[in-house]
């Protein structure tokens, strides 16, 4: 599990940074990766990477602003062009189908997979047996979404080598010790299943946020998370723009970091005005004064969210 | 009167070549920039170029496959946020108003400026006291059109100095004069003004023909073009495929060049299969065993379409 950010500018692409998406990598958890968000030219940008358009399994639109949304198009047919045939799905609010389906129509585009919309509302936009995703709203003068990642606790595996150590074979017993169940063998010993089984691995939370003033809702999206991925368009100075524009600051970004008790923070959507070294160093500082653990993010910088190997 | 290649490869973007954009620069002429084309990510090529979105006043698209539109959204609204004021008018096939207005529309997007859109057929698209802009149909399974800009011919301008030589002042004379008429002055000489006019010049033209087959109306289109830009998406071994795909050949494009008695050929819409140097040698050489004044297109490349001084 592993993030990488493919744009992390604000609005209009600078030759630094392009407009926003960010890829999670779930290649040893589903041998898949999801998109968050697609501004023009994310296809531009996989080409630097190892990302095969073809894995691409879900892409979660934030909301509908053109920075977010307009390499869709030409995502969606590359995939197509490069040999894709997996279903692709695209969660997003009201208007990102019409807007997909119009391109691909007026240009002809045939796809050679299927492609499948979700119109997302509050709440469970998409669960399975490894991961549950969950939506809310932010503050953004338009719906904007946050999105929460939650992977599933991993129960732990049976250790076989530790049962064969006390002259337990492989059997229908299995399964009871697997659900932890006390069991009598026929020589009357008691075993007690729970210490039959390897330690299990508490599921893994990313937050990524669509772009937003500071809201309470980010508290409930980022609650816990190992990661919370959070605009940062302005400086703590420019606290009237970020709210005149529906933006966030740094400091802003940090309290809900902190508030919310996630592990790490990185910023992104970064505003064109902040360019050089300096620049970069003082938002990322005054993050920090609120929350150490932050970072700002730099188009193909790589994350790498740990497992948590624990009882749980 | 400028060319500058934005996007010289076919269907999808590759490191080295992005998709279908090229910019008809008319700075001298009308301090304006055409674009012919736009496939994503073409304001992320231009962000490495000297041309200022705000002075781009036309689009000519010559048909709807994606990666020669797929731009199209990202740069009117960059445009917009970067001041543009001036009326931007979009010329192209059915549909590519409806793609652009659902685009701006579902992502809430409000511009400084007018966008006009004319849904082209055959004939004249343009025209003006110092341009025409034609459009004819190619042959490429969708409509896919040729533009043949042609610039107006220019007078030459009155030689004052050579009217000074003789002792004629500044006046009403000089109008009649400009117009070439045989003037009596007052002591009875006659003068012919055609004799105190500088050299006219004669107007170039540059043909600029979408994604097609081989096929006579483009001989139409480049007829004496200064500078005619034509696909090549494959080698003159690949003409099957060509065929099959609607797209020409090398040699199929210098043979257009050397029938309509043009100038020069610029060569684009390059597949992603020739990327070495041998490749696009052995390219170039084969349209130039037909047509010796080939070249093959590159991105970023300029061809400066030089003035004819001459009496027409």
């Amino acid at each position: 599990m592993n993030v990488m950010f493919l744009g992390t500018g604000a609005g209009i692409p600078a030759k630094s940074r392009n407009v926003t998406s960010i890829a999670l990598q779930l290649l040893e958890e589903r041998n898949a990766v999801w998109l968050f968000d697609c501004g023009e030219a994310t296809q531009h940008q996989i080409l630097h990477t190892t990302i095969k358009p073809r894995k691409i399994e879900k892409i979660f639109i934030t909301h509908m602003h053109g920075d977010h949304i307009y390499g869709l198009p030409g995502l969606i047919s590359s995939r197509s062009f490069q040999g894709g045939e997996g279903l692709l799905t695209i969660y997003g609010p009201k208007g990102i189908e019409e807007f997909v389906r119009t391109a691909l129509s007026v240009s002809s585009t045939y796809l050679t997979y299927s492609l499948k919309f979700i119109e997302i509302k509050e709440g469970i936009v998409f669960e399975d047996h490894l991961f549950q995703v969950s939506a809310k709203k932010l503050e953004h003068g338009i719906d904007s979404y946050g999105y929460r990642v939650k992977e599933k606790d991993l129960q732990g595996t049976l250790l076989v080598d530790k049962l064969g150590d006390i002259g337990i074979k492989p059997g229908p017993i299995y399964q009871k010790i697997k659900r932890g169940e006390t069991i009598t063998l026929e020589d009357g010993t008691f075993i007690n299943g729970a210490e039959f089984i390897g330690p299990s691995q508490k599921g893994r939370i990313v937050s990524i946020l669509g772009d937003t003033r500071y809201t309470k809702n980010s508290l409930e999206l980022a609650r816990d998370a190992d990661l919370l991925i959070h605009e940062a368009t302005f400086s703590e100075e420019d606290e009237k723009l970020a709210y005149d524009y529906f933006h966030s600051t740094t400091k802003q970004a940090a309290k809900i970091a902190l508030h919310s008790n996630a592990r790490k923070l990185i910023l992104t959507h970064i505003s064109s005005r902040y360019q050089t070294e300096e620049d970069l160093g003082t938002l990322v500082k005054e993050a920090q004064a609120i929350f150490p653990s932050s970072f700002i993010a730099s188009d193909f910088m790589q994350v790498e969210i740990p497992k948590k190997r624990e009882h749980i």
